[in-house]
């Protein structure tokens, strides 16, 4: 039976590396394409609660249709199950999103968080991202998601657990081959830049570099900056386990 | 010396919330108060990276001063500690909220997520959040502030961890106590609610009520409803270890 796959992003339906995306899965599966209407880049794991939701069908480049959704990447990820998809689909892929997303700065993607809203609802997810903001070729990056897809649609990961797939920016004959990876270190060191607009008044732009402190290939930054493609299961139990025994001594302690 | 506390949250630097927050921690610190200028529920960890950010001096209602960001709460977190203030605060409290943060819904609050940017960088961060939308006192959570802020002051929690705190909606005197917990499994079932604007368009609403799955009151969900304030030690160390290893094994095998 042909599989009914899911894409989201937050790069924007009309965005290259969702079209490039949709090309591939479009192959292997009746696809249906629930995006924002413009970036989202950074968005996380937000929602729109105090603003209404529009929807337009829109058609891509590719002439696949899709919605054009205004509002966050996990709106399009909800809107499409709860809402507009028939049938509930056998898997979500997020992405090809432009940059990678390694580390410390999964926390503010909102290409992980689409995924994720999919995992949370028990749906096989996967978010995938290339490693470069100028793309010369999404080539390996569709193979990647390709060989992602076949394997989810066997294999499916447990209930709110979702992939983390980050390709190098290299030829496809360059990657080293897959690995699977721990979240790692890499962070964003971010600085403010405060300019003056044209009636004098002050505003600010935030903007930094990523820096890979990962020691070993065993994490997604190092993985990737040494040319294999990184797959990182990731959840959100977020307790702090060990600290939690810590905790209770200390507090009952005053 | 007097600790210097930066107050942070995401319900609007006008909410009540907060108000009462800096109320009570103007008696222990020298605090500086920087917040959204508008609502940011549910923001979770999104920055701002496609609009300049703008910020305004502004006064409270209690007389206090504060800045007042035209972003989200994150955005706040960091522009207070990499731009506004001269000096790095010795703890930051996001809250007071209206509405828990509990289980599952941690993933989209920006009241969470504005106190583990602190975390991040390294500062003592603790949110707080009272399970009410329409608040009759604050004088209880008034008190779990004070006391964590205290305590927090004496023992920091390791560097990419910090504290959720919940406050159940009850008199002080009905609290039974503090209790050391775990995430639990409360979640929002949501679902969408189609309208028709005046020009007969039609928009969507999010909307959805919390579920309390949790079996005990060694999670967040339960400990609150049974009438403690819940403290959780969060992080965001998000590899599932246990399913890597299942992953390699389920890779290899194609």
């Amino acid at each position: 039976m042909t599989p009914k796959i899911l894409i989201v992003n937050d790069d924007g339906i009309y965005s290259p590396g969702i079209q490039a995306l949709s090309d591939v899965m479009a192959k292997i599966g009746k696809v249906s394409i629930v995006a924002p209407d413009k970036e989202q880049s950074a968005k996380s794991h937000s929602i729109t609660l105090t603003n209404p939701i529009r929807i337009q069908s829109v058609k891509l480049k590719n002439g696949l249709e899709g919605w054009a959704v205004d509002g966050t990447p996990v709106d399009c990820a909800k809107v499409a199950i709860k809402e507009l998809l028939n049938e509930k689909p056998d898997l979500i892929i997020s992405g090809i999103n432009l940059g990678a997303n390694l580390g410390q700065n999964l926390v503010y993607s909102g290409t992980i968080a689409a995924a994720y809203e999919g995992a949370i609802l028990g749906i096989p997810s996967v978010a995938i991202s290339l490693d470069t903001l100028i793309v010369e070729s999404f080539a390996a990056s569709k193979f990647v998601a390709i060989s992602i897809a076949k394997h989810l649609l066997k294999h499916n990961p447990p209930k709110g657990t979702m992939l983390n797939i980050n390709v190098p920016n290299i030829a496809q004959e360059d990657i080293k081959g897959f690995l699977i990876t721990k979240q790692g270190k890499q962070n964003f060191t971010d600085t403010f830049e405060k300019r003056i607009d044209p009636r004098g008044h002050e505003y600010y732009w935030i903007k930094g570099k990523m820096v890979n402190n990962d020691i070993s290939i065993d994490y997604d930054g190092e993985a990737v900056a040494s040319g294999y493609v990184s797959i990182t299961p990731v959840h959100f139990n977020i307790t702090n386990e060990l600290y939690l025994n810590e905790l209770k001594l200390n507090f009952s302690n005053g």
